[in-house]
């Protein structure tokens, strides 16, 4: 039997877009000899739809696209996930679901049993788990179709199973001799080779079956799916992999396998470089946008922001802008001039003293004797954010903004200002991974100046400002807000690891206190196994840790 | 037996201050005769904890409290709400629980069966559900301990139970002769009349039992807890009631019960303002701030805002801006002088023309040969919220948005402009209701000019403007709105309720379309049975209905 792993990318709710897709990879795996060609879980509504499953019409035009699939479904079997409703009188109103297409009708519907509900998942939300699971002849096997967290409760796998059941052990004691599991499984940096690929393998050796895993690809708002479709035999060995953070048809023979070695393990900063170029041209082609806009400033932030959207969009669709005030260093301007003819991208220049000095005098006299202080320089980036945004309503740009994970952690950006923008590309990714990013994407040449990597950061908005002078260095800072943030360690556990114990508690309250700048950042790309946003979501208003 | 309904307000994760109030209660109702005094859902940590609940060390701190409150229960049982940790090796960490605390010890543990995890609930996220649900004796009588979404799935009541098991129903076939319900059960308008109370009547009837239930009062962020703990006894007769919106201990004799009606029946608008007050004071109060600063353009919402605030916070703690540009009426600036002086609070003007005028020479050679658009509108709505983000920023207020949910809805707002600020007091109220909070604020006298009223309704970013150029009367927005937003309804289902097609479609394009001002606004409160914000969660890229 040939099986075709369909690893489509999907976008939310475009059912006409995607059913074309669809039946053009049905087309593709036909022609290639498949019996079967199987897609990713909600491959025909995009992964997450959110709350748009509460919407009624929504679940009819996912049901009306799937008969539309069927129809054209010939000399072929197809898997594909939709949403099917809950045929029972109580429980939530739709199930997360596979159809079984053979000879244009569909002969099984399989509901997803285990249903995440932690980090950005929120499935218990608005699906029913399966109440019968039940296995499928085709072609001489018995198929275990299964999706996505249905193969993530091994009881020897995880220390502690998140679930009482176990959906691929029932299969198997059915007599499934084949799983498949149809996924729309987010990146995290290391999640495919330390966890997927290990778990798929366990399984595998396990119960003595082959696991074929389809996972969907692409940016949906904050999460990136990376692909990695993979096909394990009963021996434990990969017999099929598709690519990764791009859409792919692989076709294996599931009798005739030709085990080889995973691809090569690609490094973090190789794969974040990759989840950030797949998320970026993502989010601006799934909005409609074409062009974007960023502020430079000279520092390494803004420049890794530029080169990586000058990658993923073209040259021609991104425009940088300087923004000087007083506090600027020219070796600052000069690094972001640099910076754009190194991309050969459009510069402009938007000097922000003269806005700036009519703010103040508008506020002479009611700050009359007060010192300058962190008002004058959120002004500063209020002024940039403003500038950047009028450039989008008059052009229909979309800025990018350049913030990164530390400083959104500890607070250090302004609300309004350096945060202002649709998409916050690397607000998941630390400043220590910053510079690692810098480097790889100097790998061949000096693409971000060298000066903007190597001299110490800083806002430049009050004279001799440096970030240090208020954070610890970043790489105390990021190894502290891992263990905070990630690990969900308590301020005692981190002191043991050896911090020092006043910069714990400062960092922790920090961290607390900042809750309500998070809440109105814009969506970032998530590349950390624990991202801001809806991965964590912490009260305003509380005093615990403060 | 006489019981004790303690319906305190709570703050998320101060286990202090909570323990300490906790203590209080247990004391002044042992004072007052009672045997047993019941708490609220989450008593102890504040509800919703959030992802404070992943946190291990909050989850010990909590049991640490409880420890403390059991060995300070001395001469009365007490019910209340803590985390648990599940003791099973699978599942979630932690249950929702119920301590019954007898003799300074705790005599059982009960935990919650039916987690809500829709419109603002998170709690599958959280919490392992029950595992075993039993009653427990007490002074002769067999208590059925619950908490809040237990009582909330009665197949007869609901046209379609969420769950398929009934815990009431299994409490009572183990001889409960009287349900306790600890509840954290947030505000929506008419909640407690057309469905708490008919639901709790039509239980007491069904079972013939007394149902006690004490719910939590208070703002926790986006959510206001009402109150209006109740007992109904087996008769279906109310026969205590707690306050609304405020704490409360009301002792009720169960055997000796003194039958009443329920408190006359708030209208929307009345209780409304009760909620809005509360969580403005709450929001400001638990987030440790104490003046708020306001922009006052002269219209309605902002003068709502600015009434509501000051009956809140009291008058000294509202300070009102007032930043006219060019195209500012007269009219408006008058009336936004006149409110602050019937309000009695601080008035300070700052002019932005001459900030604006530095910004279009800034951006004289970018822009030159186009026309005046959205960008310059745009601006002087983002000059505003800078100015009060200077004022936030220099003197440590908060700054109240005075968007309405109208205008949310379909993005007649500025992003980083008029929605700058802290807390969006009024954006989950439909325009027509700031109507009627702006009559219900007059009522005696008028503290609202009668022009901020009775003019029609203007942004005044350019000249001429009128909110219903672009928009359709807000009394015909509005039930579009509530039919696509609160009642999930289909374009098709609208416009068969009679809307104009072409309207509905415009309208519903531009909620969707505007998602993404949605993400980055600050919180509301959430009066309405469908808030923007934890309550819907939509995808900003996706292809539906748009």
């Amino acid at each position: 039997m040939k099986i075709a792993l369909a690893q489509i990318n999907p976008k939310v709710g475009d059912f006409q877009n995607n059913a074309n897709k669809i039946r053009s990879f049905i087309d593709r795996a036909g022609n290639s000899g498949a019996h079967l060609v199987v897609f990713p879980e909600l491959a025909l509504t995009g992964y997450p739809p959110k709350d748009l499953l509460d919407v009624p019409a929504f679940i009819d035009e996912n049901l009306k696209t799937l008969n539309d699939i069927v129809s054209s479904a010939h000399n072929i079997a197809v898997i594909v996930g939709f949403v099917d409703r809950n045929k029972r009188p109580y429980g939530k109103l739709v199930h997360n679901a596979a159809a079984f297409i053979q000879d244009r009708k569909i002969v099984s519907v399989h509901h997803k049993s285990l249903l995440p509900t932690y980090d950005v998942f929120d499935e218990c939300r608005h699906f029913e788990p399966a109440h019968d699971i039940f296995p499928v002849k085709f072609m001489g096997y018995t198929l275990g179709i299964s999706i996505c967290e249905d193969i993530w409760n091994d009881e020897e796998f995880w220390p502690r199973p998140l679930y009482e059941i176990n959906p691929i052990e029932n299969l198997i004691s059915q007599g499934a001799n084949l799983i498949i599991n149809i996924s729309s499984s987010p990146f995290s940096v290391g999640k495919h080779d330390t966890i997927r690929l290990r778990m798929l393998t366990h399984a595998a050796l396990k119960y003595k079956v082959p696991f074929v895993y389809v996972n969907q690809t692409g940016g949906n708002d904050d999460l990136v799916f990376d692909g990695n479709s993979t096909v394990i035999n009963a021996r434990g060995k990969l017999i099929a992999q598709a690519a990764s953070f791009r859409e792919d048809l692989v076709v294996v023979d599931i009798e005739k396998p030709v085990e080889q070695e995973p691809l090569k393990n690609y490094t973090p900063v190789e794969t974040i470089h990759q989840a950030l170029l797949l998320g970026l041209r993502d989010y601006v082609g799934k909005c409609g946008f074409k062009k974007t806009v960023i502020g430079l400033s000279g520092g390494i932030d803004s420049a890794v922001t530029a080169a990586l959207a000058v990658e993923s969009l073209g040259n021609g669709n991104v425009i940088g802008v300087s923004m000087p005030s007083r506090f600027s260093s020219q070796g600052s301007i000069d690094d972001a001039v640099e910076l754009a003819q190194n991309l050969g991208i459009a510069y402009k220049s938007f000097p922000i003293n003269d806005i700036f000095e009519t703010y103040r005098h508008t506020l002479n006299d009611e700050f009359k004797g007060l010192p300058f202080d962190i008002t004058e320089e959120n002004l500063q980036a209020r002024i940039r954010g403003n500038v950047l945004m009028a450039l989008s309503n008059k052009y229909g740009y979309l800025v990018l903004t350049t913030g990164n994970k530390s400083e959104l952690a500890v607070g250090y950006c302004t609300l309004y200002g350096d945060m202002s923008g649709g998409l916050a590309l690397i607000s998941d990714v630390p400043k220590t991974m910053v510079y690692e990013l810098a480097w790889y994407i100097n790998r061949e040449m000096e693409v971000i100046p060298r000066n903007s990597i190597d001299k110490p950061p800083s806002a430049e908005l009050k004279p001799n400002q440096l970030d240090q002078d208020c954070l610890p260095p970043y790489d105390v800072l990021d190894a502290l807000l891992k263990a905070y943030i990630e690990d969900a360690k308590s301020i005692d556990e981190i002191i043991a690891l050896g911090f020092n114990e006043k910069i714990v508690h400062e960092i922790v309250r920090k961290v607390n206190r900042n809750e309500y700048k998070r809440r109105q950042a814009a969506p970032g790309i998530k590349v950390t196994s624990k991202a801001f946003g809806s991965g964590r979501r912490m009260p305003i208003a509380q005093g615990f840790a403060c």
